[in-house]
């Protein structure tokens, strides 16, 4: 399909912060965006998803992911904007059948669960995730250049978790079952996963997106030596095949592996330009593992925004003296995005997000001065 | 109360090499036994849990705890027991109100979620856990020596998830908007868990356990600094008030923290004698950090026994490989303690576990040949 004949010329980027640390280059303040800024926290968003009637309703239209995406960015001066979207749309155009029960997480009515399902298996026709192109391109056209757009998808392995289990899991017993007893099958899975992750990527790049990042929710689930075998070597297979540049502009990709503190100086060696990082990780040691190849995401847990604004400021001023030493002046150093540790809690006050953006943008300010 | 008093003479111990590996000394084979090896996957378990009612009716009663304790034993030649109880009888004993609905987990009646709350709180009285050290010297006497005994509780920190989020948790939202709005009333409740455990376990010592581990099963859903200072401070507290001998017996200790694996080094300076680890450490490098100062226990996935025994065998053999040579000979060393990284999934096929132990024996005698 032709992406990029629809996207048009955008407006050029006001604030460029979020993209800068990206590429490891200074900036006046400390970026930061939320994982699931757009979301249940937001009494706006939950007026457009009851006229929407349902998740997938809300993420398959345009004007409604449009909408929604740039709710945050009205309310909070935040530095980057993410599609609004799921991390399963891949499996669901690969013929699963995602759905979104009330109150439960997504379910796939074919889970694949052996080599009949698996030998099915193929990347899917971008065609069939056109809606989610449609809204890059549409919720860039209304960002009108205030802030980046981030295009995101799941990793191979966080894909295959789902597509094995069909549903989300505490164990997983199922998905793990086949990678210990049919390595065969799940290396299978996890190349066309990779291999469609890929193609999905470059394609929100082609529609406009500026940056994008790979979600392993699941990855730190996998034992040592799985995680290398199963996880990591999956998100390099699409790092390998992804854009690094759109129409002469650098595009940053972001790893995000939730739980995989313990392997860090492995994903330090991924090409790509950020890794995300959860609470668990002390970023001092971070940084002195990865900082010098790579920005670093992160990474206050999410349950701090429960506290008074007081408290919240506290933490934010431990995280950002945790990281250090802000890099200025010219030429590339270690650099910082702000971000939660998780997705942001549905039960967030939303003005502690006031005070947390807040926060993390004028005690970034004070460090630089 | 009085507790040396009934548990009378023991049996001499006939196969020390868990009590052994624990204190770091060299044995013929590397020893394993089994978080939760008590429990549904077995039928006999099965059938003394339909007769006893629930879980609390198996876990109160000596006779049934004794008996489920032991079927493991008889079944594999297992080189330790673990008192079949859970790990939240001593919020049960503060007046919590502890219940296991049937298919859910642990709930407490009286959740302890305000400073009034935590006011009422107190060390309990141990009279109202004897339930659990008759069960210990029961358990005793009906090992005969065969293998040691292993006493345990919860960790502070994980006690006091339960106490104030009142059952399981995805997101510990309540107990930590409480350690980060309230931290004062936070560390009151981890200074009177931490005494309680104390005085539990060192009454399970006096009542015939042969050694003792910490289950700090919710540990690592802390972020880096409050783990330092939230769980891994009272597990100090703890271990500081601990018998380490028992007539003239050294009692080994054990701290297992799940999801721990990034605050190693700093558990290396723990006042015990074992370190548990799940499944994403590699004991390799876990062995060069901290094999020095503790034996180290673990640590395969769970879901490893759902593979074929081929496969097990590999894995055993793996871990075995990574934790590296074995100790042997007179004096100290560093060993290791096979376990899976976390309790035995209810749906492992029994004879899966008997290829696991036979695996573990074998090759560990292998490369000490």
């Amino acid at each position: 399909m032709n992406i990029s004949s629809q996207s048009g010329a955008f407006a050029p980027l006001q604030n460029d912060s979020f993209i800068r640390a990206c590429l490891r280059q200074a900036t006046d303040h400390t970026p930061i965006w939320l994982m699931r800024q757009a979301g249940r926290y937001l009494p706006e968003y939950r007026a457009t998803r009851a006229r929407a009637g349902s998740f997938m309703g809300l993420a398959t239209n345009t004007d409604y992911a449009t909408e929604v995406t740039l709710q945050p960015i009205d309310r909070y001066p935040l530095d980057a904007a993410i599609l609004f979207s799921d991390i399963l749309t891949v499996p669901d155009a690969m013929g699963l059948g995602l759905s979104f029960a009330l109150g439960e997480g997504p379910k796939f009515a074919h889970a694949v669960r052996d080599e009949a399902a698996v030998s099915k298996l193929a990347v899917p026709d971008m065609d069939k995730l056109r809606y989610v192109f449609d809204a890059v391109t549409s919720i860039r056209k209304a960002l009108n250049g205030r802030v980046p757009l981030i295009g995101f998808s799941g990793s191979p392995w966080t894909l295959a978790c789902y597509m094995v289990e069909g549903a989300g899991s505490d164990d997983y017993r199922l998905v793990k079952t086949m990678l210990y007893s049919r390595p065969d099958l799940m290396h299978r899975i996890l190349e066309i996963n990779a291999d469609a992750v890929a193609l999905y990527l470059n394609t929100q790049i082609e529609a406009g997106a500026q940056a994008v990042m790979i979600f392993d929710s699941w990855g730190g689930v996998l034992a040592d030596g799985a995680f290398q075998e199963f996880s990591l070597a999956y998100t390099t297979r699409v790092l390998a095949q992804l854009k690094t540049d759109h129409d002469g502009v650098r595009i940053p990709s972001i790893v995000f592996t939730k739980g995989g503190g313990l392997w860090l100086e492995e994903m330090g060696a991924l090409k790509c330009d950020v890794l995300g990082l959860d609470w668990t990780v002390n970023l001092t040691r971070a940084r002195a593992l990865v900082g010098s190849s790579k920005a670093l995401q992160g990474n206050i847990d999410p349950n701090v925004l429960f506290a008074n604004p007081a408290q919240i400021e506290a933490e934010v001023a431990k995280a950002l003296r945790s990281f250090g030493a802000p890099h200025v002046g010219a030429g590339t150093g270690s650099t910082h995005i702000f971000n939660l540790g998780h997705g942001i809690s549905q039960h967030t006050p939303p003005e502690h997000v006031a005070s947390l953006v807040q926060a993390v943008h004028e005690y970034s300010r004070q460090m630089r001065a």
